[in-house]
């Protein structure tokens, strides 16, 4: 029997990157993988959406093209050859990894990992040991009991990113970060995209605000927005899909050719042997401390399989500290207020920190600091004026409370206001940190100086 | 006579800001201004170079569109059209300040400003006095001796961005950032460009690291390139324009239609009457001390005419602290060791700090940390993968310092690694501030684990 101090269960940014920061560590570590290397998100998530994304952007600059005095025949995009693009950065991203753990001489062993008590996991009928088992086989795709997934009209997002046929009508049920890129995406290829959100606004997790302004951008854009509604019932008998939508106004039936489901996650727990361990286990998620100890000695788990935000970046952060202590280094546990939330529909999305609500909800006196795109040069300059950066300081000890962000590219500048608040700054040190110009970051410091009545273009 | 408690001579991103921290501050400004309001950075340099390069930018994508899955019949360019754009651009911008002005009730002067002793502006013939006079008068391009100006057939800048006629061969001498700007939108819209730069590597301030891949991405887009070279002739008697160009090999002569000299500028300080006044001036700078007073009591000077980097935001940053100071506010001098400089050519340069030669020249012990976009998700996704961010580290106490980018995007990324600097971090700091995936950001924070050998993705 194959024994390591390591084992990792799964391998995407949660497992894969545990691994490598394992053997860096100079402990022999293997890795078990039921599909590809890199999970869900190199495969299925992240990146090949980010691909499909930017292929939309280069579409949406090519119909706009007469904007910026360019002059195009007949733009048009092959469907096929956008999912292929998509394929392919994905495959090659997964090579990447399987790279980087032959870098890092980790064993890659393929196959259903099932855990053992005694620190054993199952592979397919052959039997590993380890020190140190870490649990990251991540999360699905969740089904709602009303609207079950048959992969063909009614999807999930893995379907919705290797369809043959580009539909003419899509409607998706969720808005957060998976439903609104499918949305972006799809409508400016074409398809008719109707977005049903059960809560009162869009990517309901963000700030009010950023919700109003993304609802705005995607009316604008063409997409039909629902909010406060649910889909109640889904025929799928017909040519198409009529689906049911239960509005403030009353009953409404939709007709398209695809339901994409986007309602959430489920994750991976079953089958694999946490019930055999003894591994606890509340409303969905493993639970663990603050190093990722399971309450069995030996078993860790790490990623969409616990409480903290299901995020790749989260996984990747949760691994690292949890191999690091693992090896006996001293580490701070993560904290996950100051984990930043991306969304890469257009206009981007992104925050860290409290929305403006939250922090009057917690008790805080807040000063709340507005900077519209509209009034920044580079936005004008490169056309891309929807949007703003808030931001929200305590009034008391200047604490950055919280930072949203809509508009082009503030996915790369949400990492300053990670950075800032990681270091306890206070708005008056981002003031005074010299932004460059004309930049879109700019606009942060606008915020800033607008939140303590020093804004200068407002 | 008009008395005002603040007169700024020159509405660039250095004087109208000036004006408008003075008036939040309470006191009665005006501004005088010879032009547009906005100077030169708002109509003749960052702003409308920045509409250039996004038309550019978008002709890019037009040009590869098949590499997104894109069709495109017959994409082209309407120069006219892009040089209007920018026009619009640079003017709703200075309307945009005419707005601010008017907002913030702020005189403005139309006119020639002229000092006067006793705490005195003449505007044509006009006095207005003032208790505190801020000379904001900015630069202009700079003329070589063996590279006269003609407006022509050699220009600088200004008539760059306003060509009638788009040059098929062009010669850009020197290659600062405004250089390589302009040799990227010219070349991108199929002007045969020739950049020629005295010092042995182009965008001669950046780490070399960043210069040489500069060099060959220009390369690779068609641009050439001589380095350690020198236009010592120009021959504008015929049709176009034959530049004699010195090199190690020996001399070349280039012909072209069109030469644009950028080296650098020349500051804006004959005829306002520096003299009169008794003002200290050396080698073509107005000497002030960390609040930006000169020598002669009443009378201060921001901006490109004093020795900082002439960058805007530099003399943005500068016009509030002189104010604020004005104003009897406790103010913290200018860090100019942490001034981030940007270019927008493709790909964009971004910098802050030492270099690693300049660290090294300094003596310090340095750990550096490189990381390539090639291995970046979100650059495969998006199909940006050349450049890299280069971080720098004192091995002794980690300070951070210098941050060296090239890659898409990096000028709206580099505010983290100012605000980091000024917040002191370390790299471990920067490390554990946990950077949304997938995103360019997530570079900085894998070149810092470079930096001290725990990279996961290399």
């Amino acid at each position: 029997m194959s024994k390591y101090d390591v084992i990792v269960l799964g391998s995407g940014p949660g497992g894969y990157v545990t691994a490598i920061r394992a053997s860096q560590l100079g402990l022999k570590t293997a890795v078990v993988e039921k599909e590809n290397l890199g999970g869900v998100c190199l495969n299925w998530g992240c990146i090949p959406t980010k691909a499909l994304i930017k292929s939309a952007q280069v579409f949406d600059y090519l119909k706009h093209a007469e904007d910026y005095g360019l002059k195009v025949k007949e733009a048009s995009h092959d469907f096929d050859a956008v999912i292929q693009r998509s394929r392919n950065v994905a495959d090659g991203m997964s090579k990447g990894v399987q790279f980087l753990m032959k870098k890092n001489k980790i064993d890659v062993i393929n196959g259903f990992g099932k855990l053992k008590p005694g620190k054993k996991v199952d592979v397919d009928g052959t039997e590993y040991s380890a020190d140190h088992i870490v649990i990251a086989t991540g999360a699905r795709s969740r089904e709602l009991p009303s609207l079950p997934q048959d992969g063909k009209k009614v999807i999930g997002y893995r379907e919705a990113m290797t369809l043959k046929d580009q539909p003419k009508k899509m409607i998706v049920v969720g808005s957060g970060a998976i439903g609104v890129e499918f949305a972006y995406v799809y409508n400016s290829m074409g398809t008719e995209v109707t977005v049903v959100e059960y809560l009162p606004n869009i990517v309901p997790v963000e700030d009010v605000d950023v919700s109003k302004q993304l609802e705005k951008s995607f009316k604008k854009a063409g997409i039909k927005v629902m909010t406060s509604s649910e889909v109640t019932k889904v025929d799928t008998s017909g040519k198409g899909v009529k689906a049911t939508v239960k509005t403030a106004k009353g009953e409404e039936v939709l007709e398209a050719d695809i339901i994409l489901s986007a309602v959430g996650i489920k994750t991976n727990i079953e089958n694999i042997g946490l019930e055999d361990v003894g591994i606890a286990v509340d409303r969905d998620k493993i639970l663990v401390n603050d190093y990722y100890q399971t309450n069995i000695p030996g078993y860790y788990a790490i990623g969409d399989v616990t409480p903290g935000q299901a995020l790749a970046h989260v996984a990747s952060a949760e691994g690292i500290l949890c191999v690091e202590k693992i090896a006996g280094m001293h580490v701070e546990a993560l904290d996950y207020g100051n984990i930043p939330g991306c969304t890469y529909c257009s206009p981007e999305i992104a925050s860290v920190g409290l929305t403006e609500q939250q922090a009057k909800d917690q008790g805080y006196d807040i000063k709340v600091g507005k900077f519209p795109f509209s009034a920044s040069g580079k936005a004008s300059a490169s056309g891309a004026k929807d949007g703003f950066v808030k931001v929200i300081f305590d009034a008391k000890y200047g604490e950055w409370l919280g930072c949203h962000m809509i508009g082009a590219g503030v996915t790369d500048m949400i990492a300053e206001a990670v950075l800032g608040r990681k270091l306890e700054t206070t708005g008056h040190e981002v003031l005074k940190a010299v932004h460059p110009h004309p930049t879109m970051s700019e606009a942060v410091m606008e915020a800033v100086a607008a939140a303590y009545d020093e804004v200068i273009h407002l």
